[in-house]
Formats: C-alpha cells, structure tokens, sequence
C-alpha cells in the first residue's frame, strides 16, 4: 500500500539507504540481515540521516570520524577513513590532521590506531588504482615560534580567536605547557585543516567526552563565530546522535539551545 | 501524499513517536524542536525502535539503563530510572542491583551517580504520590560463604554456570580476587535481579566498553544458555545502536551473527 | 639560530622527544612519519611532558597505564606494559594490582584485555632476556576477613581512611556489597600497591569518567592525606590530558582548584 511506502523494510526507503551507504561509504552495504543492519543503518542512518540536507557529505564525515576513532570499533574506523579519501571529500593532508587534532582532544592511545588506519586505507586506495604510493615525506617545521613567550602570546591570542574569551591565567602545567603553548600555540594554528572543519572535529569529540564546560565553550564558538549556523549545528546533534547514541546527544542538543539563546542576547 | 505517511516528520508517524514515547518515558516529550528531538528522537528511537516487537518494554529498559548510565549525561538517567520505577516495570529492588551489576561492568565512578539517581528518583516517585518514602534500610548481609576457599569454588561454578566454559586459573588478582572471589563468587548470585535480566544488563555493558573477548563471551553465553534467542539478541543490537551509537553496535552485530554460527555448529 | 631551538619540529626538540621515547618506552618511535607521530607524539608528548620534572617517570606510568586500558587500543597497552615492566620502574606484582584497581575503576571486560597483556608483555620479556618464564602459581587467599561484618567493618574504616569523609550506610546493594564489601572492605586493603600508587591510578580512572563526585572526593582525598602534592596533582592533570584529551583534562584541572583551595580553607 502507498502508505506504507516509507515505514522501516519498504521498498522504496531500503532503496535510498542502500544508494546513500553506496555513495557515502563507496562500498555495498554488508550482505547479512538483522535489524542492526537493515531498519537501523540502511533505513535511519543512511536513508535518514546521512540523506538530510543542511550539512554537506564533508561536512558529516568530520563528525562521523570523530565519533568512529573514539568508539574504537576497528572495522568502522578502516571503513571511514576509506571513504572519506575513496570519495575525495577528504585529502590525505587533512585526513593527518584530523588525526592530530582528535588525539589532542580524545587522547594519544585512540589517535595512535586512528593513525595507523589512514595509512594502511590510503595504501589500499593506491593499491585498488594500481597505482604507486609516494613514500612517506619528513614533515615541514611547524610555523609557530621557537621562543617561549612569543609561543604563549600567540596560543593567547589564538585562544581568544577561536573561543571568544579570554585566555586563561598561565598558573597551572594544564593551561600553560598544554593549553597555550601546544593546544591553542600551535595545534589549532596548524596549516591544512580549516578551521571550521576543526570546530566540526571539537564538537563532536567534547560531545562524545561530555565534559560540561568544554562542550558549552566549543558549541558557542562555533556559532559565535558563524562557522556554523543554528541549523548547521542542529544537523550535527542528529548526526552525532546516530554516531554516539542519544544520551550524549541529549546533552548536546539542550546545550545548542541554551547557547544560542545566549547568543542571541548578545 | 499518502507515500509520505511515513516519512520523517509526517503526522502518523510523529503520532506513533510521541505515543510511544509517553508510554515509555511517562513523561511528555521535550517542547523544544531540533532535528535530534523530532527525527531523531520521535520519528526514529520511539516511532521504529521502542515500538518494535521481539523485545518486551521491561527488556529494553535493561538494555538503556545501561546505555545512559555509561554515557553520564544527567538528565537521561534520571529519566530513564524514574520511567522504569513508575511505570513498575522494574522495581526498586530490581534497580538496585542493576546500580551493582552496572558498577562492576563499568566501575564504581560512573555507578556513583547512577546510585544517587534511583533513590532521588524513587523519592520524587513517592512525593509525587503522596506517599511517605520508607526510610533506607540496612541490607543483610551478603549470601555468600566467608570461608575464601568455598567462595572460590562457588565463583568458579558460577562463572562455568553464566559462560559455559571452563573458570580462568587463580593465579592474578584480577582473576582470584576479582573475577572468581567476588564478580561470580558473590555478585552474579546476589537475590533480586534474574540472570536473563543481569545478561541484557551485561551485553550492553561489553558493548559499550567493546573489548574483544568479554562481548563475545557475554553474546555466545547469552544465547548458548537459551536465555535470550537470537531474534531477542538482535534486537538488543539495534536498541542499543540507538543509545550507544552504530560504530560500537556494528561490532557486537558482527559478533552476534559469529557467535550464533558457532553455536549452531555445536 | 638560539631562539628557534625549542620550536616544535626543530632538531633540538625533535631529539628530545626521540631521546625521551626511547627512555620512557624502551623502544624506538615509530618511523612513519605523520603530524599525529612528529608534531604531536614526539616534539609534545615525549619532548614536553614526559620530559618534565615534577612528576616521576615511575609516577607518570600510573596514569598513562590506566588511560590505555581505559582507551582500549590494543598497541598502547602492550606498548605501555611492556615499558613499565623492561624499565623495572613497576614490578609484574604490582602490574596485576594496578590490573585489578584498574578494572574495579572503569569495569572488568576492559581489565580482562589489560589483564592478558600484562602475561603476553611479561612472557616477551622473558622471552627477549632469554629466560624462563616461571609457571603462574596460585595466589594466597585474599587477606580479609570472611566474617560479614568483620569484613564490613573493614571496608568502612578503610574507607574514612582513604576518602577522609564519613562511610556511605549500609543501604544499597552499591555501597553494601560494593563499596564497602569489596572496593574498600577488600581490594584497597590488598598487598604489593601502595595507597599513593593507588591514587594515581584512581584520580586518571575518575578524570577519565568523569562523573562529578568520585572526581572530587578523589581528588580532594589525594591532596588532604599529603599522598600527592599540588604540584604533583597539577602534573597529572598535564600528563592525564596527554593520554585522554583536553576537554575531560580541563574538568580534572578545575576540580584540582576547587578542591585545593577547600583544602586550605581547612
């Protein structure tokens, strides 16, 4: 019956999910059926979410490799940095930085794999294109300043720029040797990401962490700063949520209200 | 258009999602519009998941005890503990040694929080009533022997008991005094909480944690003894994708349909 | 020139960080190079908080070691295992101890992978020394009483000893059974770690929870008893942001200040 048409298992929804995983993932969804597999990510996740306009396909691979890295499941993980690069939403560079970024944010063990990981999928990407994979290149210095003071001045201002407050007292190893001096006086200032891709990285890794300050300072600065808009962020709560359940979505989700109505006040 | 009766966000399907959700969280639904709320929330979690057969209300609510006392946002446990408690469909005693159960699968820290949550919840339960709360009492003591070698050899029963294969040796403190003296010697034979309800408590708990051997064991064990059947055991898995996000559920999914293989190859 | 010789990337911090790579993971760094391993691992986590003073190597492997068990990537645990063990900064006695803390803190299935390392990295270790692994032998009894509420009495006096406030009551199967009966009344109370090495492993357990009340208790308790300086706390907060990420590290800093300037208040 038509009405019918869009409840979980039709025809015409499955159709979507399976087109939409095809162009998300760049792979045919897994063959084995279950209701994980097929009203959960064929007919919500992909027919339902990753479908959605209002946030681009890049933009929803930021949050999602984020979410994957952190979760630790290791064929997600191999799967979406797979596509992220098959699809060239991504580039190699900033995929490395992506990286960085999140080991900054969810820690080094987690980074430590997720890095592992861009390199064994951009060797298969090669090998699938028979084509010849450059040998790994030493790194260019980084562009921040060898001199102390002149590192922390610029992770000071760098904090103001990306949070819109201001930076804090140089009065604990935390904030000083970690928070300014490498955080904010150099990671955030690196080349190769922007810094609105970041902000996508940031939120969902303080989301998934749940920590209750860090998530309000990084949702206000991101639509602070208009990198992202209301409905922008909105889209994130949703896609997060599929990625990092509804519980920590709840949470974020009253946060994004809250700090835009703190916006709007000015 | 009839066909879209059933997209996200038409009227029978935000219908069933907003009933469905007053019948499981005895609450109305948030007031506040987002994507997450009404997509995802509504139209998905309650309208396609809670509302789904295979698994009665009281088994999922096991099942999301878990998932929002893992995840530490606030709100969502004290919502999901007051919903179990007044809908009666777990009773106070029952929420108190999932608190337990919980705690051991996910540490103390976290079971902390949850522990303070279900008595605020069943005192605002009883206010909310009418009815004078009966003051805490002390607990007997537990039932298991004092003497360390019969609690040694009661902890390797139970352990063949709940996993069907042989007790690990006593030669770590994780396993003697941990694993053998007190998780089987003494908790997974505590009163007030079934195995088959303490087993969905502990599948999400694996899951959610995903180390490799403990999910599988937990998944073969759950299945093998015939206190969750396969079709029951799947449904955990896309219920718990909903509350712990599809990275983590796409491993217990694969460890699911392994599991079974080789339980039906004997 | 002299004020570039501490710029990330640069020669001088480059073979720092090598240097300290090498000492502290009895190993040498991965060659691949990428800005997670260079700019992040190296010219950071090595070069600029391995390398502080404040803090012992032997001190800093408490918390590192229960951030990788908690993160769950397989490499970092083995890595970060064998290294405590090949440097003799912790015995493989005190291994299993920090095994058993460690899962009572962040729960048994992710101790149960942690557990089997420390055998895998302990048998590499005889196996690199060329020497004969001694069969494991079981282990004496645990050294509490088996009388019930001997043993309860046990677990409150231990627990006014380590958390400096008054026990919780014998009302809930989580503080009856639990807390007192087992986290207190026996595994604070085991040989072969000391209380401060516990604490260590604690305060990163909580930080990387990060539920609101077993962070402060903890952490007020460390500092009260005189077991870990402000200075030393404050460094674990640096190294713990390392290894789990800044937003759950700046919760721990904020709680290291409040609770510090409770202390002082007296």
């Amino acid at each position: 019956m038509a009405e019918d048409n869009d409840a979980p298992g039709t025809a015409e929804r499955r159709r979507r999910g399976i087109a939409t995983y095809r162009d998300v993932m760049k792979a045919d969804p897994p063959a084995r059926s279950s209701p994980f597999t097929e009203i959960g990510m064929l007919d919500f996740v992909f027919a339902e979410v990753w479908a959605r306009p209002g946030l681009s396909r890049r933009d929803r691979r930021f949050v999602s490799l984020a979410c994957v890295a952190a979760a630790d499941a290791a064929a997600p993980i191999e799967e979406h940095v797979y596509a992220a690069l098959a699809s060239g939403d991504i580039t190699f560079e900033e995929m490395q930085e992506v990286v960085l970024h999140f080991a900054v944010y969810c820690g080094w063990p987690k980074g430590s794999f997720f890095e592992q990981v861009t390199w064994s999928q951009w060797a298969r990407l090669h090998a699938e294109r028979g084509e010849t994979m450059p040998p790994p290149q030493p790194l260019p210095y980084p562009p921040t300043p060898g001199d102390p003071e002149l590192r922390l001045q610029g992770g000071e201002q760098e904090f103001r720029d990306v949070n819109h407050v201001p930076a804090p007292p140089r009065t604990s190893p935390y904030t000083q040797a970690g928070i300014l001096n490498f955080v904010f006086g150099e990671m955030w200032q690196r080349p190769n990401l922007g810094r609105r891709e970041r902000r996508l990285v940031t939120v969902a890794c303080v989301a998934l962490d749940d920590t209750p300050l860090p998530i309000r300072s990084h949702v206000y600065s991101a639509m602070k700063s208009g990198d992202l808009t209301l409905d922008e962020m909105q889209e994130v709560v949703l896609h997060f949520a599929a990625y990092y359940g509804w519980p920590k979505a709840s949470f974020l989700n009253q946060v994004v209200a809250e700090e835009w109505e703190r916006i709007q006040r000015g």
